[in-house]
């Protein structure tokens, strides 16, 4: 498309957490113009009187069943969903841009291993994943993207420069200690997700078998040992991987690795010992942000690699990745509406 | 200036957190061009090692006796700081925006009563106090501009409606309760504001005798009774206004009182019920963003008008202000640089 | 009762917040014994499937349809279910404390004004209202204990000493803003407790009309300005009474009166001023405890008294008033129980 | 001792968190009488002047150079103090707790390793480490108590009862990822601390070399890879271990090994799985006790076992611990004054 052209687009699901941050990209974004967001529970509602910071976007939900025809619709509904409404979806839309977990994998097979039967099985090898440090290549012109799951990204993204760098070749051990916040449980919440049962807490989330571990083996082609913990902030997922290299390593190694794979990434940052208080990726350093941080230590005793990766599980975890999954797809800008720097100080945030 | 021209800005004390604000903000300006930031504690030193969020400038502190002429000088140092580099300060900036209550109060008389001697005393009436709301007429081609104090730009918010409609005319008693965040306290930090001291409180942080309400009493011309509480949260500033008026009052003079001082200003939002979590006016709903909010309800038995107004002490009340005040002084979009819509979910943030 | 007799005890509720600390201080007790927890929900389950600090308490909830006879009753269900089943209640025991509001106003006209029909209003006098500082000389015996509500209870605290003192006589303004913690909205939650909604708030709870005044009103015998804001932290209350004596008043004056009221109370401790980080009452200070801390700053200008008031709303607040209530109804050690001191550092908590 | 004697304590730090907590511990101790606080800082000033909930307690802190003889002394200082001072403890005390690191390791060589020169290293194999579950039979009639490092309780608790039931032989890869809150950075608190700064944070504090490993080497006799992350809470240690076995293990075989080690230790849970909120350790189930939960799940697609640890680094990892061991040396009740069950709900707290 021609710079400066606007392209209408659509958000399924506009209610819920992930939904909201779209819509506030989205009206932040120099190229999009939102046509419509849906949300069954508050048709017809303003959508500031559910996501109090878009009080002043003039816009309404409608009814899911009423779709109009835009170019770009956004689908941030729950696992399970879009499976069922993909061929409506693309009556309605030329590009689809799906945030759920129904087309991340490339066979069924795979989503069978992980997830419940799927009905739209057709799609699996025509989507492209967006993460887009790992698949821009493929975006290009891609009609059904899917959004990368947040810890999944966090991970990737630490564990990739490694692998581009032939440090790891896949047979070696990998643990993966995550720490996410309470936005990735979603609006609403239940017991465990109230404010005095919540708060305060290291919780062991995903102690095994987190669905995500599914997107990391396809991948990164690599089966890791993953743990997953409720710590208390709302935005932000921090992966630690503890890496174990067959062949010894030294810190220029990690260096040129990391340098090599995320230099001219425009949203990665590395972040690897210095001064002050932020030495490390942290959630707080990238908060409200489309950044990714990742860093490092080398523990000589054990060869061990000691990976940090930092992302805001609402950006570059979800809303964030997705836009810039679709930027790149539709020729925009890449990194139109996700400029938003981040803040200091703030709360995670 | 014309629409497109570039002003170049210097943040004095950019290392704090209202300086590290100021920069946040400048460089997505569209109109200013950072020249210079200077700390003395780390001169040298990027900006981003101090301000995480600040990684991708390009930029390094230098020291505050090096100054470079600039068409914009913003202070963000302590009080008393800037009155003692006033005439430096204009030897290198035509106009300057001062964050500290140095130049906030109009008289020497009122200066005294509430901080110590004042040494500049001859800029007094020449500065020009940046709340904009209260104060546009007067911004335009300010040379000297005084942001407001972040909990007096709370409270003034909150109760001028009521003076512009008169439902107050000054006799009325007037009690100010507020809620602060940590960012109050600035950065470094003592024991009281250390984490584990700091953490889930409610603390009578200025029971009486806080030094905003010398900016109140010359605003509204009223003395309110104000104690001020610091909270769990970063970013925010609350203020409940209890307000007893002399005559009845109805809900729609309320109503009639706050859209006639508001319904044209791009910054402020009237909030008062209505369902969903957010029915009033609450920090979480304005973090990282120049909104303010008002909000009210009438308690018939008490003849007591409660008022509810919050703000990001960091934005509203100072370094987004300043800005805002600045961009009226220099004839620029009033809102350029400040449209940032906020966040949800957010922990305040 | 003599010493070292053992009482048994039932806990109607036993799965919310309140009924978990009843039976967390009953089982420390050493004049009490659990004979009972009731739950509809949790029926059979261990209380420490539900309270995880009681998995060492070897006892299974029960059916609220199977009561056992006990000596003493505590009812800790929601608001209206005591009335319902006071006869059982005294048909299984001889002393019943109960939790809720149902049995705390004196008339049928006052609960009619603040809740709905009370369909048990024989009780209503006689019931003795558990704050006992208030009411200590006519507790020994009651058969029917009412515990006193939360935010009563803290502005109770803080103003009956200037009521004691005749410092005020009841024609003056009063202004009592509120900050509460989340345990106070109870076990369970929905999207306004939900973590990510609920954290970092300051959020106006109840800006008018707030039940607890006609507790405070029925006690001191005067209308209340009363408004409550949920904070950050999940026990504790704190109440800021902004106070407009008709007569001058002097710090002596006021330090005579919190001494008059108090110095021989157990639970309550004067906190006004002085050096180091707590310098005035605040919840963390009492977090987990049975006391009550008030204390008071005088505003010459405005010939305004600030108190402050701030206790654990589950513990003097709720479950650990009711303990308190109950020890001196029957002839316990007052302060048996109760004698835990708090913790330092932590997070209110 | 004979049952219901007292003995004399004093506590050298007592301004400290640890030290606070050793007050607070042994005022409410039925066995011991408090006969002196020290601390440098606060001397005249009372207890209760820095540990807000020590306001009850009638004592001031005396200078550490005016020392008393006492039963028992306790050492609350700084790591490399009580090196220093042990003889003059010793001319004061027949027995001496130290909290510190420098009586933990067993030679003078494992010392040099992680800290600097040992300046009484006469005093290494004389002393018992405190972690009861670990040392107890070596604790009776012990006159040097070395209270074990928070960190490395949670991580031997945490692993010794595979080591006990020979699932590890200590050939075997052991990934510990712990995670800590603000208390285990100490009273006084710098930048870093700050509550701007440290509020909702995942920081990596120790990505290598943290002291704990030695602790942890000399016990299990294994080196583990080990990586400390702060948190946002104030209390609490979380220790995740993510544990290779040789050969093929069932679940069967964690309970019987976990049962095996810790069904008759009176401070430690087994929580693993079950329903509710609190399905595995978590620092909140166990804020203020001196209780330790350990649980586990199998991994069976990576061979993985993962424990979960959960204590108070305030009590079981630190001052909760010191008066156990002193319990069991001294031949008082194991368990006496630290019944206290914890909180619910509370803020980890």
């Amino acid at each position: 498309m021609s710079e400066g052209e606007t392209l209408s687009a659509a958000v399924i699901g506009g209610s819920g957490f992930t939904g909201g941050e779209l819509l506030r990209l989205l009206a932040g974004h120099p190229n999009f113009e939102i046509a419509q967001a849906t949300s069954r529970s508050y048709d017809r509602k303003t959508v500031g009187s559910v996501h109090p910071n878009l009080r002043g976007v003039d816009l309404r939900f409608s009814d899911p069943a009423d779709l109009e025809s835009v170019d770009v619709l956004f689908a941030a509904t729950p696992h399970g969903v879009s499976m069922g409404q993909i061929d409506t979806f693309f009556e309605h839309a030329d590009t689809v841009v799906d945030l759920s977990a129904d087309f991340r994998l490339n066979t069924v097979e795979q989503y069978d291993e992980w997830y419940d039967g799927h009905t739209a099985s057709e799609y699996l090898d025509k989507s492209v994943y967006a993460l887009p440090e790992l698949t821009r290549e493929e975006l290009p012109g891609a009609e059904l993207i899917a959004g990368g799951g947040c810890n999944a990204t966090a991970t990737i993204l630490g564990l990739k420069p490694l692998f581009d760098a032939e440090i790891l070749d896949g047979s070696e051990q990998i643990v993966v200690d995550v720490k996410v916040g309470s936005s990735e449980g979603g609006a609403g919440g239940g017991e465990a997700s109230s404010h005095p049962e919540r708060s305060g807490i290291v919780r062991p989330y995903a102690p095994i078998s987190h669905r995500h571990e599914a997107e990391i083996e396809q991948f990164l082609g690599v089966s890791v040992s993953f743990t997953v913990h409720a710590v208390d902030m709302i935005r932000g997922a921090s992966a630690t991987c503890h890496v174990f290299p067959g062949a010894p390593v030294s810190k220029g190694d990690l260096w040129s690795a990391y340098r090599g794979s995320y230099e001219d990434e425009p949203f990665m940052r590395l972040v690897a010992g210095g001064g002050g208080v932020y030495r490390y990726p942290e959630p707080k350093a990238v908060a409200a942000t489309n950044y990714g941080e990742v860093g490092f230590e080398l523990d000589p005793s054990n060869k061990r690699i000691v990976v940090f990766s930092a992302i805001d599980n609402m950006m570059k975890g979800s809303a964030g990745q997705a836009i810039h999954g679709a930027n790149i797809a539709l020729g925009l800008e890449e990194t139109a509406g996700l400029e938003f720097m981040g803040l200091h100080p703030v709360g995670a945030p």
